[in-house]
């Protein structure tokens, strides 16, 4: 098999089914993609449980499951693999079966293997057959990089090696992960502590005694953010002391480390324990160490359980989609390379069309548009190009890149050449510089030039460069438009003979096009490399068709003055 | 049941099991995940299978599927229903009778049902019993919103009921529909034309023929963008004309809607179907019509296939995951008010703690600091607070609400008051008003105050208020922290007696902390109203750490001329 890179490493999970969706391969799934990862699960058993109860558990035959890993292992280059509910010894044999069976050839592709031992459910329904115990601990845990027993599953396995103990505070979490390292064979322990009450003298008192003892603090606040404890005071809707959760990992080198976090009070607490062994094979599965792959996922769980809605009528799910938002221009394709700029075209299209088809354009291509109106226009744009040359030389001291501001100065030139091709354009319908120059500015021109002005000095970059786009890709498109249908059979447009044949030949030419091209390039470069929320989408879309609607105004003036 | 109102709408999809990850109940549940649905899912057979076979399916006993669907109905207000895979006539049987057993005491609150009639794998292999198919029909489909046949599902089922045709053609696809839904029960048919060629001149052909025939075309360019279309000719990497794939739907009212895109050459199409359906129930699920839920499906879907990376050595799966992002800072919570501005202290913390650690503070704590020092100190601040003022009425400027103007106006009047203070504090120390105005800038002030303008010209409202943090973030935190520590036994700080007690004061006062707090709640709103991308989020955080050094640099210079 080629090992294929991939930004969405495979991750499998071999665990139970929950149909009610918080936990098992369900849990697992949705932690999958909110860490962006492929997910691949294999069935070891399925439950008819809900919010409130397991109502049932249907084991799938051991056979089926070495079936499963089988098909998945032989295929797809899985990066971490995740055990959960194993249900009973037979099950928990076919799946140390098929791990071993595959990577016995090349123990080296062996992906790091997280291992839940999940025993009981929260609503005491048994998981696992206590036949299943000593498999697990012979066979399943030497496999495995790390084991993620809670404080009752901890209780369990040592009291099934013979090393019975009761644990109810922070210190003995400590001592059954050393002994759990001791005498179980995997690479470290994740001892979960969502049971146990700790407090921020505890966790101080044991990173006194022990200078070993790592500890990693979130959702609590750090050294020098005075400021943010003292906005706190005395609001009920903060809490910067609340009750602590704190996990311990004891990895095999000695290194004790303790993750911890505020204890939020919530029954939205189903399938915590899937999702963090989930969430762990994720942050392993694109290549983090053990302890920041631990670190991200009791953080990505903490978050889950806090921003829960209320789903069923017991213990519901976590939120497993906290930490994704919803892209809202898709990434440019073969069939649709300009995804922003459709967009836009599209989310405006009367306005656009209005625009692009104004009456003002089918009487320029008919070549019947009153010489006054053409001469009103050519004239305002004479004023109006200036603001457009000075709004590029805003955007160039907006710029923050060399290359931007190379691309903004050029334009400024281009079109201070594009102003001496217009004033020999005007002195050839008999316009003279001094007329030029002397004629006032119309409402329309300067309600346009001043809106490009204040755009650019109100935002930032893009936005101006939202408000520059609709001059270059407008007059590119009439240009486009006109010669396209001029080449019809029949065509209303008069080519030949009409007396602003070479407007038209202006704005479809290569040398225009190629600018609109630069100009279509740049703006999807920005709405892809910083795609817009909802709200800026909006603003962009606004400042827009503003735009478009400004450039309506501008020849709806010149058909006025005609 | 209390219904309960969620912006994540629980789905159920009631199928088969992929172990490999690419169709079945795991390609509907990442579809859910992307729709941001909540995913509950009846297992009603597993599957041995990856990209390239499938090797075995092991069906759910009847009963097991009815104890699942119980539980979630009862449980969970479930909003929308896909079935899929359903292997058999009794499994297909025991969905019916779970659905009926759970609505018909209220037949009302029945959640549009979009039945997948999946039957046989993209690979050839059985996925439903022949005897299956009259249940289907007779009993599954009277209960369905939609049913979604592919070209052979469509075939079958109308050969089962006595009509056998081939479908070969967009008009078979057509006629195919509309015989379906005279002779099944559904609602609505929609028939999949995956396996079917289709041009732009087969559906324009079609839409004049039938003014009743409703075209939605998507990756396709509309009216009014030759411009666009202009910026394809001879690009290889663009394809504006491609073959077509059109699904057609036929509702029971006599509407006929064909949904228009273009087809990928993609060997990624491993559980489209699943998905499609999927995508249908979630866009119904967040209250959409059944023409717009089917478009976006059929986007989402399409852009499945477009972006997938190679998973697996056969037809490998969609990328489910195009439309997500992930979420760089959290929603504020309880524990974590202020998100943002933690990130920002977090991820800066050595330099923010040289500012606000810095030895000119310690020297003023402890009443140490020479006097020259501090005189320095207050006469650049004299003039940096001019520079601080004018960039809070740039802030005004760039403001879009009358209350962001109305904040910003309030802080330059706030700022001009605390120069009255200012001036009165410099005389208690010996300085005139004339040695203020005519000791000259140092560096270290030009530069802050020089930055804060530039950045204020440079981008947008959010940036200048990134800049402005640091200053005010920091004051804040040096009062606070000075208090605190003063407070303490055997403290360092000398509080009583300090010649710069007035300062210490100023800055822990409620006043300015006041002030303090008003900024925080400005900046996390910014930053969770309108979420960063990587690349401002960065940006963002250059601009507050550019600030804090610039503050630091502040202070020594103050340290430097002492």
């Amino acid at each position: 098999m080629t090992p294929k890179t991939s930004s969405s490493p495979p991750v499998l999970t071999i665990a139970g089914s929950d149909c009610s969706g918080g936990a098992g391969i369900q849990a697992d799934l949705k932690t999958f993609c909110a860490y962006k990862c492929y997910g691949a699960s294999v069935i070891t058993a399925l439950t008819a449980q809900n919010t409130i109860a397991v109502a049932d558990v249907f084991a799938t035959p051991p056979q089926f499951i070495e079936k499963q890993v089988g098909m998945v292992l032989s295929d797809i280059d899985i990066k971490a693999i995740k055990t959960g509910m194993l249900f009973d010894a037979e099950n928990t044999r076919a799946v140390v079966r098929s791990i071993e069976k595959h990577y016995s050839s090349s123990p080296s592709t062996k992906p790091p293997i997280i291992c839940d031992p999940v025993c009981v459910s929260t609503s005491g329904h048994t998981l696992l057959h206590s036949d299943a115990l000593d498999v697990l601990i012979n066979e399943l845990f030497p496999l495995a990089t790390l084991i993620t027993p809670n404080k009752s599953e901890a209780e369990l396995l040592l009291s099934q090696r013979g090393f019975p103990m009761k644990i109810n505070a922070l210190e003995d979490m400590i001592s059954a992960a050393s002994r759990m390292i001791l005498i179980f064979a995997s690479h470290a322990v994740l001892v979960k502590g969502g049971h146990i009450t700790a407090t921020i003298e505890d966790v101080n008192r044991l990173a006194k005694a022990n200078s070993q003892v790592r500890v990693l603090r979130h959702g609590l606040l750090g050294e020098n953010m005075e400021i943010l404890l003292a906005s706190g005071e005395g609001r009920p809707d903060i809490d910067f002391n609340p009750e602590l959760v704190v996990d311990v990992l004891q990895e095999r080198g000695g290194e004790t480390t303790l993750f911890v976090r505020p204890r939020v009070e919530s029954t939205s607490t189903h399938g915590t324990g899937c999702t963090l062994s989930a969430a762990i094979a994720c942050a392993l599965a694109h290549g983090g160490t053990l302890v920041d792959a631990i670190d991200s996922a009791t953080v990505y769980t903490h978050l889950g359980i806090e921003t829960a809605e209320p789903i069923g009528q017991g213990h519901g799910p976590l939120n497993h989609l906290h930490s994704i938002s919803k892209v809202l221009i898709p990434k440019p394709t073969r069939f649709n390379p300009y995804p922003f700029t459709k967009f836009l075209i599209n989310s405006t299209a009367p306005t656009w069309k209005a625009y692009v088809e104004h009456d003002f354009v089918k009487q320029l291509g008919k070549g019947s548009l009153p010489r006054s109106a053409f001469l009103h226009f050519i004239i305002q744009d004479y004023h109006y190009l200036k603001y457009y040359a000075r709004a590029y030389g805003l955007l160039a001291a907006k710029s923050s890149a060399f290359t931007e501001i190379d691309a903004a100065t050029r334009t400024v030139l281009n079109i201070l050449s594009e102003i001496n091709t217009h004033k020999a354009f005007c002195h050839s319908f008999g316009v003279t510089q001094e007329e030029l120059d002397s004629t006032p500015e119309t409402t329309a021109t300067t309600a346009y030039g001043a809106y490009l002005i204040d755009t650019g000095l109100q935002g930032d970059s893009t936005k101006l460069l939202m408000a520059l786009l609709a001059c270059l890709l407008g007059y590119g498109e009439v240009g486009l438009w006109l010669k396209k249908e001029a080449t019809k059979e029949d065509s209303w447009v008069v080519y030949e003979g009409n007396s602003y044949k070479q407007w038209m030949d202006d704005y479809s030419g290569v040398g225009y096009q190629q600018a609109v091209w630069l100009g279509l390039g740049v703006i999807e470069a920005r709405a892809s490399g910083d795609p817009p929320s909802v709200l800026r989408l909006e603003e962009w879309k606004n400042v827009w068709e503003r735009c478009t609607l400004l450039e309506k105004g501008f020849w709806d003036s010149a058909m006025a003055n005609a």
